[in-house]
């Protein structure tokens, strides 16, 4: 299982801005299990977007999150990209479009805005790839969407910290399933490497855990994570490893 | 004049730490002219390391700034993966292991540790791929590598911030040059595109600028950044570029 991250914004790639949001959409993917492999930036350029995305796609990531561009100036165009990219139209959506007219009457209601109606640039964010599922947004305007593309789940937020992490924690955590994983991170030190796969295969049927594994160093460890439902079943399966001949070292 | 910054760490893609080092690098960039076109993070694999590093080349940066994993662990494998990834050899360099004696010679008089003497551990950030131009860590241990693969300056940095801002400062902006820019960012209306580049190039022989431009929005503007050593310079510039048809709106 595992996922990667793009983050769009020129405030992120001229250093204005520190990128706060790929770590936070981090910890709750790897909270869930998933081993993010990749977090990506690049600027509010259509081009570029397309690019990153189908690199990522092309790795097959399990699950895909996209954040930041969604908003209404020229300069957002992260929909646009995600659509290029999967070689969909953008289209208008009548749902988006409710929701984005009822969002800006709550903020003239509020006295917050001085004009209700929907303009080009409101409008705009109404577009969505089609097929795609709106994500509802609910502190800000931008709707985002969930689109899935041959195995990956691709989601696409906005980049507000306070939009994306409300949109990540009621939109999109609930379609990644509600189990949430404890991790132990291990070197394995590698006496007879070929020893190594057919333990670890064992222990994932006879327990409820997951092994995420990458070569480390100079080639005498590889780095475990496991993860599991409760610390007593991933030490179960560690004891279970280490009396079949595994060495491990703490991180 | 383009560039990218490839993080490296497991820290970072589980969301532990927040990646401030590329925030840092990126804004140093941009003050010296440079367009920061991507931000990769990967974690401590050399495999993965290889890969983004590659991605990386074939796009032709200019500049190519990599920060991380350059510690004494076994999970510190960037240097590594840089030597894969232009197929160059890892190589004891005398100059780096002196360096790195007289940093734990030192540690050990101001009482921080026990043993000054030098074991593999700290042995192993003496190895910098062949050819490299070692860069002189002037508070910690792990010295840095300089590179030249084509057109790309390849600059390797520590991790710990306060490693990768000293040699930042230090080793690669003299490199880089300089002079250091200011910048102005416009959004060119679109009237007739087939007109633009050729006023841009204009403006660029005139004047004593810099100027990045890329597709925005919905096809009626083009992001334009002016980079210039003042900004009565920039100015200059672009009022030529208004005389001569360009109709600007500030970001």
């Amino acid at each position: 299982m595992f996922a990667e991250i793009i983050t769009v914004g020129d405030e992120l790639l001229t250093g204005n801005t520190v990128d706060s949001n790929s770590a936070f959409i981090a910890q709750k993917l790897t909270e869930r299990g998933y081993w993010v492999k990749r977090i990506t930036t690049v600027g509010d350029d259509v081009e570029d977007i397309k690019s990153v995305i189908r690199e990522s796609l092309s790795r097959k990531p399990e699950v895909l999150i996209i954040a930041g561009g969604l908003g209404p100036t020229h300069d957002d165009v992260t929909m646009l990209g995600v659509a290029k990219a999967l070689n969909l139209e953008l289209e208008l959506r009548e749902d988006a479009l409710k929701r984005i007219e009822e969002f800006y009457i709550e903020l003239y209601k509020k006295g917050l805005i001085d004009d209700p109606k929907l303009n080009e640039a409101r409008k705009k964010m109404a577009y969505l790839p089609t097929g795609a599922e709106m994500l509802n947004n609910s502190v800000g305007a931008a709707p985002g969407a969930f689109l899935i593309h041959e195995h990956t789940k691709i989601f696409v937020l906005p980049g507000m910290p306070r939009e994306m992490k409300a949109m990540l924690e009621n939109e999109v955590l609930p379609r990644l399933g509600k189990r949430t994983f404890l991790q132990k991170k291990l070197l394995a030190e590698i006496t007879d490497e070929s020893k190594l796969a057919p333990i670890l295969n064992e222990a994932l049927k006879k327990f409820n855990i997951k092994i995420h594994s990458s070569p480390k160093g100079f080639g005498k460890y590889i780095g475990i994570i496991l993860f599991g439902e409760s610390e007593e079943e991933i030490e179960r399966a560690r004891k279970f490893m280490e009396e079949k001949g595994i060495k491990f070292e703490e991180v």
